[in-house]
């Protein structure tokens, strides 16, 4: 079991508000930080929640507008500046590469680590052994990409009965099936299949962006443990999210259900609303399992045979909510 | 009289932390807003200070590190989404034209107000009927201009019983002869020079940016109102600030000192020090009237003789020190 958590660094759509930071999502896993979209005040966010900047971390750009990718600027100068070496991967649209070219040009400052730009572009961007990140394109005033971190298939539950009906003694022989190893007993191959129960699925974390709901971001988000969907307007600025290619919370909330998801996280709401629970309440009416973000907000995502999210306050504790 | 208080938006240098902010000075002057540097982060400084995007605004840069530069890029877009259509008055280095266009384009911005950019130079960059603006660069690892605002001579102070004996009766003949304006009593002409004392010397506040202490600066800020200095060390980092062209607690005291300044108030700290009192107690070793900046500490500079500053909290009361 490999524990997922993620912290919402920024909620606000387009301008910070007292409360709301720009847009920024941490996912923590297996140690691993990854991190989509960088609002300016991230690295300030990355400060407060103490993510550090020297872990291993990559960092994914949904779209070029500055309340999305801004704080990369400060967030590489400052691990540059705390002696970072191991190697930073960002992904994001083809002008990003640019953008810190020309940024670190006029600004003047040196990277004493490798950062790697990597242009996004649909199907899957990264895999490792346990997860992959997909992308697509959504529907926004300059090309947005969508991301999905999908874990792969995990072992099935090991049948302690069944070990001992191959004749397999407990200790380490059981170990090594555990982890996926054929044993020998007695000169007869016991293989992990025979002991194992079906494979499970690992969680699907779905992130859009700023976006228009569309039919085919409903199908890559389709069976997400955690949707995170852009949840600009409510219902009576509906006129305004299809003008601007947002989305309401309501239309977070169809997309959250059609793509048969669990959790639904609205975010990126316009600084127009001095609180978001009418945002909240409108998408529940819709899917019922929904939750409004709020900055600092922390969360263990549980896999899909799991139970539901748990959330955290900040000393850690589970929050009462 | 003319109120002139000042909100420090941001006082970390390099990365911010938990509690600081980077490098951004508001000084508001008689409803005008002037601010000095725009690390990240200061637009929603701005927006926890209540400062407003709409109103007379002038943005002063001293380098073109990032930590007091980019935060520009948000407060220009995000005034541009509050319908700003006042001009926006921006002045820097060289190089600040450059960087706003080439992020412009990347970033896809449009400015929907008249955006002036100013390159600066030494001597007098503006000039109001009330104050100047002067520069004069420093010493730092790329071109830093520090700031003086200089606020012309006031008139003296009416003497009613000069008015009397020149045969002036009370009521708007007063008032005009207080506003500068010359009288008809009998046919006599009364000057104001005839009943008002000697003018009285404005305010001077000085901002260094991030430098060294040098000669130039000691004459730059003689005898400022209020001097705020680059204080990034404390004396065992001296051979840092040294290396890094930056000043500590004490140097900055010690040019405070020399050009007989009044109040010295520290900021651009590293954040390597959890705490800044022992800065500040090496700084009043040498200059006593010396108070750390933390964010959001809000003062009123009085007039050279109108006593001493006033500290406000959050609230706007007077604040216990």
């Amino acid at each position: 079991m490999v524990e997922l958590k993620i912290i919402f660094l920024g909620t606000s759509a387009a301008t910070p508000t007292k409360s709301r930071g720009l847009s920024s999502i941490a996912i923590i896993r297996d140690g691993e930080l990854l991190i989509f979209d960088a609002g300016e005040g991230t690295q300030h966010a990355i400060a407060v929640a103490k993510l550090g900047l020297n872990r291993e971390t990559k960092i994914f750009i949904t779209h070029m507008h500055g309340d999305h990718c801004v704080g990369l600027l400060g967030i590489i100068q400052s691990m540059s500046m705390a002696g970072r070496v191991k190697p930073l991967d960002v992904y994001g649209p083809e002008p990003l590469g640019g953008f810190l070219r020309e940024s670190a040009k006029y600004l003047r400052f040196g990277v004493n680590f490798p950062l790697r730009v990597h242009q996004v572009h649909e199907g899957v961007i990264h895999e490792t052994r346990d997860y992959k990140i997909l992308v697509a394109q959504g529907e926004h005033s300059t090309p947005n990409f969508s991301y999905v971190l999908e874990e792969k298939k995990r072992r099935g539950v090991f049948n302690p009965a069944k070990a001992l009906k191959y004749g397999v003694p407990t200790g380490e022989l059981w170990s090594r099936l555990q982890s996926g190893e054929s044993v020998k007993v007695k000169n007869r191959s016991v293989k992990p299949s025979q002991v194992l129960g079906a494979e499970r699925s690992g969680r699907k974390i779905g992130i859009s962006g700023d976006t228009r709901p569309t039919p085919k971001l409903e199908k890559f988000f389709s069976k997400c443990t955690l949707l995170i969907f852009d949840s600009t307007y409510s219902e009576r600025h509906q006129y305004l999210a299809k003008e601007r290619l947002h989305s309401t919370a309501k239309e977070a909330a169809k997309i959250a259900k059609s793509s048969r998801s669990n959790l639904l996280i609205l975010t990126h709401f316009s600084s127009r609303y001095s609180e978001v629970n009418s945002l909240e309440a409108e998408a529940r009416q819709i899917h019922p399992n929904t939750i409004a973000a709020y900055d600092m907000m922390r969360l263990i995502v549980p896999y899909p045979d799991q139970g539901e999210a748990k959330f955290l306050d900040i000393s850690g504790e589970q929050a009462n909510r």
